[in-house]
């Protein structure tokens, strides 16, 4: 992709950018403001710019007059530059504080060939693996039982005496053995300090081993198919396939899913309904790489404690209930048949283990696929969604707790609060004379709500340019319609209805405010609460690992600016993404992985939030913007003066 | 039971009787030859004796005139002892032959308070065994999940920290706990150097513990409720329970059975008819002992390696075909509900391993149940049935045969071979001058067959009457109509078809001689070749154990007689009965016997003599009577010369 250099008048500001993507883009990222109330849609007409030099490939709109057109007009938001070019920024559209100076250091992104470095000094070592046996056949002076003869070479291979058997692989065995002419492949995994033979299948000498690896998710589930066999220095992914959650039916959160798992049949439902999501995924999944389903060895999945107890159809009623326990924190090997899962009849499922009711076989999984439980460094893991988990330690060790931020992140409780789809308003600029936002959605569409990581940087750019105060309510004294008195409270117009989809006001109201905060302030206040239990401060972290969909979406400055993520320096922050997903991988490349994750999760200090004096003491003291404690927050506060 | 005391005149002979028995039970136990072709159902009316001294008890048979009734006459088959009795047995029917000296030795027959001896030694230690537990409730400072509240408490207990656990009970688990207010009775197993947990029920301090022991035979299953659980120093046995295999209709020997399981279906009708005659055993044993069903911790079975492929389902088409390879001569622990059997979730079943295909679980149950495998006494072990199994050894060594016998011990084969079924002759006496036959039917009913016991005993009178030649032809020079030329050749008849159920006569053939010739000849070689590959003779076993429901019958002294076994002391002998269920018995009282079967199962030499030349010589010679080396048998030789 060709990347080109955009110089913004009069600011003089260069950025550069893709070349599919467009000056409005260009100009967010590079914290230019340009008047934009219609998501990029190109429907209010208003981000308008000059192209001084160079070409953009820009179609013109019949909201530019030929006149203008001719002379350089454009709206920003279908403009694509075709090479390094200059535009000048509209009088009303220019400001020019050094707040908006974009960062030059970013966060890193761990990427499939890092985890890939992490995999390397492992070898390819599967919980479930096979080896090509050619067994001598039967004489009358040798005639030992089919399975004695196969557990005769399988000693000679192993030097092992303990080798017990799946009884499927009995019923089977016989008749496999003498049609294959007595070559066989057999599928084992390590049981009672030797070998169970999970499998056996007509053999010749191609070894082919896949897995199925599972991010069970609250709402969406993902899957890959791994090559396990022809993958001795990294891990081949086959195919991908994600898909929202059936449960999602049933209720949007953990909570709802388990109060409707109390009602008759609801256990039985909520099993179904995500069996009904994994069997769609594994069709996909096996359709996409064209392998052969008889061939997959084993599925491994993670997710958090009430997906996993659903999962397995375990009661999760006392998750929700005090004191919060679970029916168990790690999980036999159970057949995927039997769950009704859509699998071989020798296909084991495991599960990640998990550590307690609200920190889940999900986020052990990320602090494998992190490499956090592998290294020196003191770091802090951080999922964040509607339970905000979050671990700190290092290799030597961990301690954990769920902060419940309550569902502010993903839109819940939050007026026009959406999920991250098509409509969402992403990212916001507010114009700090005239508090005119600027507004990009995902997939430039027009408006519809605002999702997550749209409200983090909506309310980050009200408290900076002073429209919001420290407790998160609206300045009653400014001279802009923009902020008004509603009907619940006072609030802020990011978009008048005419260039929205739902043809209502879309605005931030106070109610919102509260709720995020009271987001932020749980997790800020579950991390400080951590560190103390350890005597640390935020300085001693050397690495702050962000994992979760909505992790990913997160503007780290802004998040910083509202309280929600510390101030420290941008590179020590790691982007994971499916942290759970990665886990689940490392699990099925190889075993150390799982038994790791076992240990982990049995060390793994879990820290009860809900019922802590001190932590309600530190969330008091974070529900502000930022903080306060104000010390904390230096940066955020000199950018709200400078401004 | 009263017994009383018999004097036969002329011959002053002294035989003791209980006061259920008849004088003819007396005549024939005390080698008196009284007429009798009914079988002991008073129609023939030719068992007439005369009373001396004493009372009996016999109504007046109208076969009795008046006249001699008064005198004293009556029937021997009606007259039951009250008190000492002389009686005179009349002219036409006195012999008085020393060969007819009945054994004062009587050989040992193994009861269940001499296997109580064995258990003495061991405490019962079942390998499903019950602890209770008492947990303390989850709190806000101790919310662990209720499996590891468990499994901390049971590792206080057991000082192991290898706990796995069985997936059904997560199920459960946590309702349970809750309900039980956190008292628990939990189901152990030894597991990986550890335990399983396999059960939890809610609980109280009282445990209780029960299994099912049953043994699978070919023709009848038999099966037993025990107690483990209060029966420290003897193995309690709650309620007994027999009934015919189901599979019967599909075959009567296990080849026909395996034959059939070759059709479509036919291996999972054969698995769903033996669950049908063991469901139908275990209701019955929970019915008669009033034992709650879900008390029941496990059930053990014992059969023969095809009976156990066939209640497994496994596919029993190879122990058929040469070089004859079972599937696996052991099995994996298996949930008995998933094979098909009436019993609790989690209640999990155990097979007696096997030795090979047609050394069976049976025969590795009995060596273990007659306490050979733990005796320094060089031992010989005979199951005989339709295949004689062998074992010879002591607690260092073991070998062991299958020899291919033929039905013949089982009624098949043989003319009017019957099972031991009412009506079936078991007892045969041929007086030597007149060669007319005494018989006793099994039930006294009118003889409707004769049964394996029947046959040995009648073909070892027919030979020391010298009617049989050694070659097990009939002599051709008799002056008796019994001997007579039928349809398939030379035939004694045993009973006219007068006084049979039948209303033909019921003969013995040339046929049906060469046919049981076969059979223990068999047997002999087998027992022959054994010792021969261990460099031993007849005389250097100390004991020979003779296990099977068909060994209980038989006649030692017949038996050597026409050489089914070696000429060794009555009280080397000893009958032990089902030894399989007695095997089965001790599997369930102690995991120790388990862990001896699987060991004794592997280290056992099985020799195989379908193709062993050796086998063949020894069969030929053996295949006189008793045997072509007449050395062998001095005491048969020379009772038939006494004769």
């Amino acid at each position: 992709m060709k990347q080109h250099r955009i110089t913004f008048l009069p600011s003089e500001r260069i950025f550069t950018v893709d070349d599919n993507e467009t000056l409005l883009d260009a100009a967010m990222k590079a914290g230019v403001y340009i008047n934009a109330s219609c998501g990029g849609n190109s429907s209010c007409g208003k981000c308008r710019i000059k192209v001084i030099e160079g070409n953009v490939v820009s179609a013109r709109d019949p909201k530019i007059s030929r006149a203008d057109y001719d002379r350089g007009y454009r709206l920003a938001c279908k403009s694509r530059p075709e090479g390094n070019v200059v535009v000048e920024v509209p009088l009303e559209s220019q400001i020019n504080r050094s707040i908006l100076r974009r960062r030059d250091r970013k966060p890193l992104i761990l990427s499939a060939s890092d985890l890939g470095q992490l995999v390397k000094k492992w070898k390819s070592n599967p919980s479930f693996f096979k080896v090509f046996l050619e067994l001598p056949e039967p004489t009358m002076d040798d005639n030992i039982s089919d399975l004695g003869r196969l557990v005769r070479e399988l000693r000679k291979v192993y030097k092992k005496d303990n080798f017990s058997t799946e009884f499927k692989v009995l019923r089977k065995m016989s008749g496999m053995l003498r049609e294959s002419l007595w070559k066989a492949i057999v599928t084992l995994t390590p049981r009672n300090g030797g070998y169970e033979i999970v499998n056996i299948e007509p053999g010749n000498k191609v070894l082919q081993n896949y897995s199925i690896v599972i991010d069970i998710g609250t709402t969406t589930v993902s899957g890959q198919i791994l090559d396990l066999a022809n993958c001795s220095q990294d891990i081949c992914t086959l195919a991908e396939s994600s898909d929202y959650n059936a449960q999602i039916r049933y209720g949007d959160d953990v909570i709802s899913r388990i109060m409707y798992s109390r009602k008759k049949g609801g256990l039985a439902n909520l099993q179904a309904a995500i069996m009904t999501t994994v069997n769609g995924i594994i069709k996909h999944l096996v359709n996409e790489s064209g392998i052969e389903k008889a061939l997959i060895s084993h599925l491994i999945f993670a997710g958090n404690t009430t997906m996993t107890h659903l999962f397995f159809g375990l009661d999760p009623k006392n998750i929700m209930l005090a004191p919060y326990t679970p029916v168990s924190n790690s999980y036999p090997p159970v057949f995927a048949r039997d769950l009704g899962l859509d699998l071989e009849d020798n296909v084991y499922v495991q599960a990640s283990p998990c550590v307690s009711s609200y920190v889940g076989g999900d986020i052990v999984a990320g602090v494998i696929g992190s490499g956090m439980s592998r290294s020196d460094k003191i770091t802090l893991f951080m999922d964040i969604g509607t339970n905000g988990e979050i671990v700190l330690g290092n290799k030597d060790w961990l301690i954990c707790a769920s902060c419940s931020a309550g569902p502010a992140f993903e839109g819940g409780g939050i007026q026009f609060g959406i999920r991250a789809e098509n409509g969402a308003i992403e990212q916001v600029r507010i114009n700090p004379v005239s508090y005119e936002p600027m507004i990009i959605t995902v997939g430039k569409e027009k408006p519809k709500g605002i999702c997550g990581s749209g409200l983090i940087d909506g309310v980050a750019e009200l408290f900076l340019t002073r429209i919001l105060d420290q407790n998160g309510k609206f300045r009653r004294d400014l001279s802009t319609s923009r902020v008004r008195e509603g009907e619940s409270g006072y609030e802020y117009v990011l978009v008048y209805k005419e260039n929205t989809q739902i043809h209502r006001d879309i605005v931030v109201t106070e109610v919102d405010l509260a709720n995020l905060i009271r987001a932020k302030a749980a997790l800020y206040a579950g991390c400080k609460v951590l560190l103390d239990n350890v005597g640390l401060t935020f300085d001693d972290i050397e690495r702050i690992i962000i994992a979760g969909g909505f992790g990913h979406y997160i503007d780290l400055e802004k998040a910083q600016t509202i309280g929600l993520l510390p101030e420290l320096a941008l590179e020590r922050f790691i982007f994971v993404g499916n942290g759970s997903l990665l886990g689940a991988r490392l699990f099925s490349f190889s075993r150390g992985f799982i038994e790791e994750a076992e240990k982990i999760s049995k060390m793994m200090t879990n820290v009860e939030l809900s019922n802590s004096q001190k932590f309600m003491d530190k969330f008091v003291a974070a529900s502000f913007l930022p903080h306060t404690d104000g010390k904390a927050f230096p940066k955020t506060l000199k950018k709200r003066k400078d401004i």
